[in-house]
């Protein structure tokens, strides 16, 4: 990933949140002490993260060998070694924690957006969309791991699209005055309108936006929006998006559908650290 | 929250992943308009976060009214109106999604805490212990929500408490050598020791540590760890925790129970907020 | 400017650089001593950068009052108080040269991108567009100069539009496999590709891009451009746009031109400060 | 230049407002593609910034390689390669605008400065100082360029040396009083006074102040003043110096003249990247 | 010492509280000269700090080299060369004070140290540990040098241990009660409470605390606070510690004595550099 | 003091360093209990640091009030109250510790600058310069409390004032040389010449300096060195500075002397805080 300055200051916000004034618990290990040490994953997950793991022992010491025996992206089999870790046994130790909250936060959002992808592959061309309901400060994050679980982002956040909802078209006074007053404000900048109705759509639809988002809408409606668009403006499903209905969801042609759960929810992947200290320097 | 010059940063790195550039919608309204808005909670669920919330409007405009219906830590019921706000109606539509993402994550885990501190509390005298697997950068929030939900801290970090594992005491020889090395360094630290067996247990409870860590137990080996342990020296039962064996684990008189689930899984809490622009300014 | 995050931290830099370990010349003056400042706009020039003046004083000292006598983006006439301040004598004169810096660059950069903007107007339909050529540190408050001049802002960075050059065709092995890429992977970007030749553009027009760049068209070219598109996708003539030329290419009817020269280049704004001592006081 | 932590920062900074959450044309790039670039420098200029061009690819990957065909502060033709760059196509792309930007910008102040310097030394013993008319956030950087151009640089900020204005002469009660306040509280500190007419010139000339600043005084008169003084203290002329003037002004044999033209304006130096993939790895 | 990213932050601000905008200094000395450097201790002292003076060269130039010429906590003679350096003679200059002002106030705490704790060890068995009265800002480097030293640290601030004092026994009620809240809500930390009278310890005593303060005892009440105690529960004396009084305090049995006198007075060890410019360079 | 962020900053590190992950001894107070708070010095001292103990508290809980009852720079009899706060509780008791610490410092450097400024001004019109060895992160406080003692900063780093040494004059071949090359590249700073003996001074006597200074003199040459010099140039007496021979230093007219003492060791101010809860409250 390429300057990502933001990961950096993650990963050094994680190590200062868990080492502090220092490691108290690695001052019992001789500090010359050697180890091998492997994580392994006990559950199927898809590989997330592991720049981060990189960037913790980066930041830790350089020194640390890092052996990754699967590329990120990779669908991982439960109870598989994952990677392979070898070098000053106290900093193993010291940043086992802060590398395994990130993997197993980031295969967790992964995984999930792999399992919703997937359901929808099998019943249609409708594309998964994240949202901006994420964990506060694990933003790109997340956002990276929805794109390794296949996922597509929506807009990162206030400040590359304009959505236009309710309150905007009110303050506007009408919707076609607020699409025209974003896109002379923002021509380059990608717009989407939020309708609530069919009616509502109909207005969209002569408006020369970006998408549409129908939000709330029955599975009936989103059927009906589908035929009345004809694929003119790309649609948006938003809002009851569950597991559980994607199928008709899929089966309805919307283009996306978008959702928070993939990553304000979070299943955190069940991982461990097995650890050998080099019985010659211990 | 005293002085939480950490709150103010994570507040400030929330803010600046969602607006960074500035906040392109914002715009569409006119940028003196007042608005009032409510924030609903959608689901029952333990109030927490409420300074997150208070700080992100006070970094934003500190001109913006919030008007808590409730207390932190209160149970609400579903469909409640837990605060009001007033203000900027710019300024509000920018700060929602960065304030409802820190509640809905913070009342998920106080929520979910609150469950399993009753559910023990119902069944016996074990008190809930967290973590240290967290979400990266979260870490002293989840530990706040943790104790709103009832929950007690376990240490920290790495730095304010020491835990002796399987690979320290390798390292240190035996487990005596092990603690005999962390009491003469640290003579003011918390020491807890990690047992894997009942035997390990007897040798632990000759060494005057402040509590033993049952590592991956049977319920029938920590009830008779408690039957050997007498109470001389608290006993923490860790592994395998769910909500399902609470009862059981309960059951043991344990003095402690600890688990990752309430901090590395994160359901998060329903939330939406209602906004009405006041007419005679928009 | 909403949560300016990023204006405070200019305003703190330039600080940190004028002022570092203290102002000595201050000491010269009675720390008690209050004063009256006019600031004076010696040039004709359009208003800009008041939130920057009042950030540097609300830094060093929140008690000095600021007056502005003009609205943001007002023309100015030469030899116009623009501003009055009143407060610390010792505290005036430490902020006056940050305070200065700050509205010279971007009242500079404002009044030329309003004379480019007024010359397009009078000749045309042509929109002026800004492009990444900025001062480095200052692209979001350049960014805002030229909406204030009446410019358009060309994508922020890197981060909130794409511009598909030669070196991606030419890694995609086409266009369309260029802009394929681009539109699955985001498919809520502005994508705008870039040509060199008519053919190339006619090519350009059968993709569903946003916008197509002409790059360094004569005048000739781009009048042919404007007539094979017919408007199907806006057109942004790039490259060799002079003051000079910009009646000609307003007579072309493209639909943008963006320019390096309003950012790039600076022709600050003859500012001063005029200082009254309260003499009771002094 | 030694332990340049600002300069560190500053090109930190301007690779976050240009990259922020990510480069997103980048990912049409294969990710292990290598490129050759050159950059090329469109006019007559002094070479300036290499320390900055070269922070910016050793911040963004270190494995880059630059190669510079010219030394910093080498008088460049126009059509020049300044410059090779070989590494990872993706990087050279991102960071290319930033360095850019860089270049063009300290190149713009070292070669108006050297022309201003050039035009002096032609005319007279005078030599050119510049001011704290600066761009905001770029003031180091800026007084490097001078120095590269051949200029000398006045005070960094408020913190390195003393001039007295006639606010602290008022506020003091006399010139005499300010003097030796000052030279009471800061005697390691170079002390200037300013003067208006030649009658304070007297005065100040009987104080052992460091050099006196003539403000905005005629032709004629900085002949007089010259004379007068005899060398005694060091003369500067200040205010309305335009490269027009310089020749008169090198005539009158002031010490210095100095001049915020050369850091408030900016004519940014053309310079452009070529770049060549590696057809066997893209 | 591990993943220490506080001495990374203290050596960068004091690099930058000497050098600020620049070494003016160092432009004398040709930028590709080399030379050596040895710095000697002129007192009788304990070798501390050796990362700081690294880290020092490590951030001005990661080319220097240093060869320690003892270890870490060894006890150096007075004119002993401690250090030996090589490299650019620029930067072995610009570096000079910095890490000298780390190495005498490091080395002094550590001396003061070492001679409090040889006292004590030859009169006893009482422990030394230090207190929170540090210099600002280097709370963790004193820390640090009072282990060095052969010191035991006591709380590293307010996060690490409880120490119950009047205050807080008297907003809790009772000494049980404070001591009660302490324990229900903070499980895992060390509590210690403050006794000023022998009735107060003989409470004390019956609460299982981890440790109590014998707050400014005689050494004749300290002497039966021992009897009293009987080593049920570890005693801490403080107040009136001098070095003077060390044997009195040594002889009592007590278990621990902390003072601030060897945090908060300092006296800086006697350090200089010595300075070869190697001639062929020069 | 204007602008201080570097006063700010200093204090923010020092609650950081203390207060760390929270409070935990806070807890035991009830979060509404109001106190009163005294600070009473227990030694005769030097009043310095007001700033940083009022921005402790402000940091803090802006509500809390401070009620100086002295001036900064007095002399304050021991066992004075020189400050009453009133506020919240916990808060005040939180912050009591961090703003000690700032007071001890620097009342102790203080205090010590103002016993070496009144002997010298019982013998002479010698002047008092301090150095820069200073505690590392604290240059800028410890220069402010010399100057609050009475005694004059040297310059403040490396950056404001040029020091020619040694290894200067044997870089650039001679004395002539170094000057000169000095005084070409920085003609506003002030720049002084070390000299080693009363040949180097008659040398450097020639030459247009700042400065002499005269290092390690006996005060056999210091005499000679005042009449030789006859006050042409300015001359400071360095090395071997001891409170005991500020008689005879003072005695030659000598006109500064500087030492590393008053900065680089430390007699920390005894002080203590004396609180009393609200009893409604509490």
């Amino acid at each position: 990933m390429q300057n990502a300055a933001w990961l950096i200051n993650e990963v050094r916000l994680a190590l200062d949140e868990d080492i502090g004034s220092g490691d108290l618990s690695a001052s019992l290990i001789p500090d010359n002490s050697t180890a091998q040490a492997s994580i392994i994953c006990r559950d199927k997950a898809v590989m997330c993260g592991q720049d981060w793991l990189n960037e913790v022992f980066r930041q830790l010491d350089p020194t640390i060998t890092v052996d990754w025996q699967c590329n990120e992206g990779d669908e991982v089999c439960s109870d598989t070694v994952i990677c392979r870790l070898c070098g000053n046994a106290r900093t193993l130790l010291t940043g086992e924690r802060s590398a395994l909250n990130f993997l197993q936060t980031l295969m967790g959002t992964a995984t999930i957006t792999h399992r919703y992808v997937q359901e929808l592959d099998a019943h249609g061309i409708t594309k998964l969309l994240d949202t901006r309901k994420t964990l506060p400060g694990l933003r790109l994050a997340q956002k990276y791991a929805v794109r390794i679980g296949g996922g597509i982002n929506h807009r990162i956040g206030l400040f590359d699209a304009i959505l236009i909802k309710e309150n905007h078209i009110m303050a506007a006074g009408s919707l076609e005055a607020a699409v025209m007053s974003a896109k002379a404000q923002y021509p380059n900048t990608f717009i989407e309108v939020e309708v609530e109705t069919l009616k509502e759509l109909q207005i969209a639809l002569n408006l020369a936006v970006d998408r549409i988002m129908l939000d709330n809408f029955s599975i009936a409606d989103i059927h009906q929006a589908v035929a009345i668009t004809k694929g003119k403006i790309p649609l948006e499903a938003s809002g009851n998006v569950r597991f559980e209905n994607l199928f008709q969801l899929g089966q309805t042609g919307v283009d996306f559908i978008s959702t928070g759960a993939i990553t304000k929810h979070l299943h955190a992947i069940d991982l461990s650290m097995r650890f050998n200290m080099d019985t010659d320097r211990a």
